[in-house]
Order: C-alpha cells, then sequence, then structure tokens
C-alpha cells in the first residue's frame, strides 16, 4: 500500500490535550448513558474495537511494519511503534505465559488520565481507558488475530502500575496475518 | 506560569487519527443519545465549553502569548498559534464588520472530518465540529471575552468551505485580559 506524497508525518501531529479532554468528555457521556460500570465498559471496548478497525490500515501503511514470526514480535510493534505512534509513551512487555500466547502491556504513564485525578464517584469498577482494549482487539483481528485485551491492573483503582493483558486465542498461522513485501 | 522544564513540547504531540476517531464515535455516542440535531450541537458546544476552559490555561503557558490589543490580534492567535498547536491546520481569517469585533475562520481542510465522508442519514442540521465552537467559547471566556462562535459554512453540508463565525459580544477592555508579562 502506498501513500500520497503529500501527506508528510508532521501533518498528522498534533498536542494531545485536546484528545485526552476530548476522551474524558466521551468517558462522562457514557457515564451519564450507562448505570452500570460494565456496560460503559463494555461500550467503550465496542467504540475502541471499531476504532482499531479503521486505524490499522493506516497504521501498516505508515509503520512499514514487516511480517511477524512471533506474538512476542507483534506486541513489541504494539508497545514500540503503535503506542508510542498514537499516545506518545512506549509501555514495558512482559510475557506471562510459557507457550508465549499471553503478554502485558505495562504502562508507567497513561496520558490519557493525565486529567483524571480519581475515578469519578461510585464508578469504581470503570475500566477508563477501556477504549485502548478495544483498539487493540479490533487492529489485531484485521490482521486475523483474535485476542483477549483487558485491563489487569489501573493505577486509577490504586495500582502501582497500569496493565493492559493481551491473550491470544489461536494458534499462530503465519499465512494469515503476514503481509505482502 | 511556569511548566516542569521535563515536559518538553514533542511529548505532548500524538498522531491525530485516534483523536478523530474518538471525536467521530464520540459524536455518533450523541446521535444516539439525542433525537434532534439541535440537541447533538447545543451538547458539543457544552462539551467543548468544558473543554475550553481548561485547555486555556495550558496554550497561555506553552504558547508564551503575549497581551493582544484588538480583537485580530485575538482572532490571529487562534488561527495561527492554537489551530496549528491543536490541529495541525492554520485557518485563514477574515473581518467581517467595519466595528471590526466580528470575524471568520475559514478552515480549508478540517482534520475532524478526514474520516467523514457526508453527514450521518437524516442529521442534516448536525454542526459536526461543534465541538470546537464551545472550545474557543469557552477558552475566550476564561480571558474574560464573551463571544458568540458559530459555523457559518461547513463542507460536510455542501458549502465550498468550513467557516466559523466568531462575534465578540463587549467593548474590548484591555485590563481584563491582558496577561501579565
Amino acid at each position: 500500500m502506498s501513500r500520497p506524497a503529500h501527506r508528510r508525518p508532521e501533518y498528522r501531529k498534533i498536542n494531545k490535550d485536546l484528545f485526552v479532554l476530548t476522551y474524558g468528555a466521551l468517558v462522562a457521556q457514557l457515564c451519564k448513558d450507562y448505570e452500570k460500570d460494565e456496560d460503559v465498559n463494555k461500550y467503550l471496548d465496542k467504540m475502541g474495537y471499531g476504532i482499531g478497525t479503521r486505524l490499522v490500515e493506516d497504521f501498516l501503511a505508515r509503520s512499514c511494519v514487516r511480517r511477524c514470526h512471533s506474538y512476542s514480535e507483534i506486541i513489541d510493534i504494539i508497545a514500540q511503534v503503535a503506542f508510542k505512534m498514537y499516545l506518545g509513551i512506549t509501555p514495558s512487555v512482559t510475557c506471562n505465559n510459557s507457550g508465549r500466547s499471553e503478554f502485558s502491556l505495562i504502562l508507567d504513564k497513561n496520558p490519557l488520565v493525565e486529567f483524571v485525578e480519581e475515578l469519578p464517584a461510585g464508578r469504581s469498577s470503570l475500566c477508563y481507558c477501556n477504549l485502548l482494549c478495544g483498539i487493540i482487539r479490533g487492529a489485531l483481528e484485521m490482521v486475523h488475530l483474535a485476542a483477549d485485551v483487558t485491563f489487569l491492573q489501573d493505577r486509577l483503582k490504586g495500582d502501582s502500575v497500569t496493565e493492559i493483558g493481551i491473550t491470544f486465542l489461536k494458534k499462530l498461522d503465519e499465512k494469515k496475518y503476514r503481509r505482502k513485501k
């Protein structure tokens, strides 16, 4: 896939505060709409899924990512390329099982909560950033990789770090998700 | 106001696609919540107002903007500094009255609608980007400037350009909105 020459990378950069505050407005709206935290979480995940399916094509085109040979490589690309590109941060990665299909992204900083001091009152089960899980899930699905993506820890809930767990659900099939060179 | 030295400008930059798609999800949610376009528009404006009131302090600190002596100067700062910083574009400015209190920002490009081909079905009165009007209104109010901010033209509605009208509502009072040097 080629990109028009006039779409320079710097044109795609913006200050993130506007995004962070707009995301806060979205979460606030969903909290108005849905009484149960679980429903807000589901809806954020669903929205994120839709965003991920649209974002992935552009990401692959711009990042020039080549074929991956393992889940570890895919996770490294998510952490080092995708998070860096879209949120300006690079989470650290841990592998959580011997089968090398369960991973965690550890976020020291989370720009999405930069203006959030604590969860809204009565919203202790809210996964404030659940949009991110949906985005990762949607993007992976577009390259034929099924995965569970959930928050395992969250600083907004008093944990020491924010941790996103990614569990790949199928045996890796290279043919399915590799990209043409 | 000073900023901590470690908050370098590049840390604040992100790719805009994530923001643009998240904004689209927000508008879609409001269209679900409110039947009338006017109500969606009002709500977007209200949300934007809240965002503008929070964004302005950071903007003033980072942009190093000094005291303005006229509405024209203020509009130029909005177009050339704020739009550039937050959306990566620089609208052109026109003055619409001899009293030099009514202006338009003309947007050749509008990144917020990059993934939007047309307004949703049955939503012909939707001001898709009305959040921007609210943000400008909120930010101006925080520096003691009352203004009406509305879309006058919109490419999504078939107009040849997108035009945001800004009408300042009070006689300029330098003392009120000038910043300390």
